[in-house]
């Protein structure tokens, strides 16, 4: 997957009116030109990124507040698309929660340039945290809310403190997809980590 | 903590001989204060890390091939020791093995700088990929002799595949010990991990 052929991003950004929003993109695919060109994350400028874009710098002030705001917005558009819940389970909504870890860490095998894109981006600890804080964030959110709804439900224990409920679905897909660059991510994973997690691995009592 | 409290390494290195264990924790202690008094490590070279510790560069080369190979000892020497299995049941061998995890998350959230060797050790992939051959992977296959144990003895479903199920234990304490540096790690974290994972998280039913 080359980085252009990403899903664009889903939302405009706050700043950024319906109409505006070509210029917007196409701002957002000269930044992941230049990075796709090996162009170093420290050597792309706000001028620089006019010029590739075919815009004036004050087009890029009016939308983003700098180049940190703006690369969150580069590695929003490099995400999967968020997937909508089914809402037909809570075991169902996880496992729609875990496909998009899955699915980026198969990006990231098969672009060592998406790799090379999360690793300078994690080099930089602004645009780190801002990734943290606007993509990750609300997705996490999301997470504890289908836990509650699980729990009210019936489809989850109670007894169990949610953030470390939250980490037994998570973790193993995080480790697997980011951690462990060499990991098989099986078509079925998310499924098999979601219902393994549930039933448990004691052994069935006969 | 301090580095320089760290636990000294447990083994010698293959190449050093009973005698000369002194000369080598001084060779790595002086390489510990280097980064304690934050020199950067590309600016540590064998010739300073000899005038560090008082030794001619021979003195280094004859026990490491070179500054990686060193740091991987560097490196080894910041780990909690492993702990010995208790060997009682599955289960206590694992709260066992992940226990070092907690410790290693607890003590880079205790130092800074702890936190700093470790970032600029992923920084150089040659020490990275060392460590991992070196200090990682052994811990993860004596995890699978674990399972496998596990699965022998009754103690662990034996239909899903062991890759995976080495992941629903160690991913959760991963993601929190090294990947959130915000999470808790509450003392009986481990205890938490291996005993829900192993009894699941459907609720029991009346």
């Amino acid at each position: 997957m080359s980085l252009a052929d990403s899903p664009a991003r889903q939302e405009g950004s706050p700043r950024g009116r319906p109409r505006s929003e070509a210029v917007e993109r196409s701002i957002i695919e000269g930044a992941i030109k230049l990075l796709e060109d090996g162009v170093p994350l420290a050597e792309i400028s706000i001028e620089r990124l006019a010029r590739t874009a075919g815009v004036g710098k004050a087009t890029i002030y009016r939308r983003w507040s700098g180049k940190e705001e703006l690369f969150v917005d580069v590695m929003r558009a490099t995400e999967p698309p968020d997937t909508e819940l089914p809402g037909t389970s809570m075991r169902d909504d996880l496992i729609a929660l875990l496909e998009p870890l899955r699915q980026r860490g198969l990006a990231s095998r098969s672009s060592a340039l998406l790799h090379n894109v999360y690793a300078q981006i994690k080099s930089s600890p602004k645009i780190w945290a801002a990734y943290q804080a606007i993509v990750i964030e609300p997705r996490r959110l999301t997470t504890f809310e289908v836990l509650r709804r699980g729990q009210r439900d019936g489809e989850l224990r109670d007894d169990v403190d949610i953030e470390v409920i939250n980490d037994l679905f998570v973790g193993p897909m995080l480790v697997r997809a980011v951690m462990r660059p060499d990991a098989e991510l099986p078509e079925d994973l998310a499924e098999q980590i979601v219902d393994t997690v549930l039933a448990g691995l004691r052994p069935d009592r006969p």
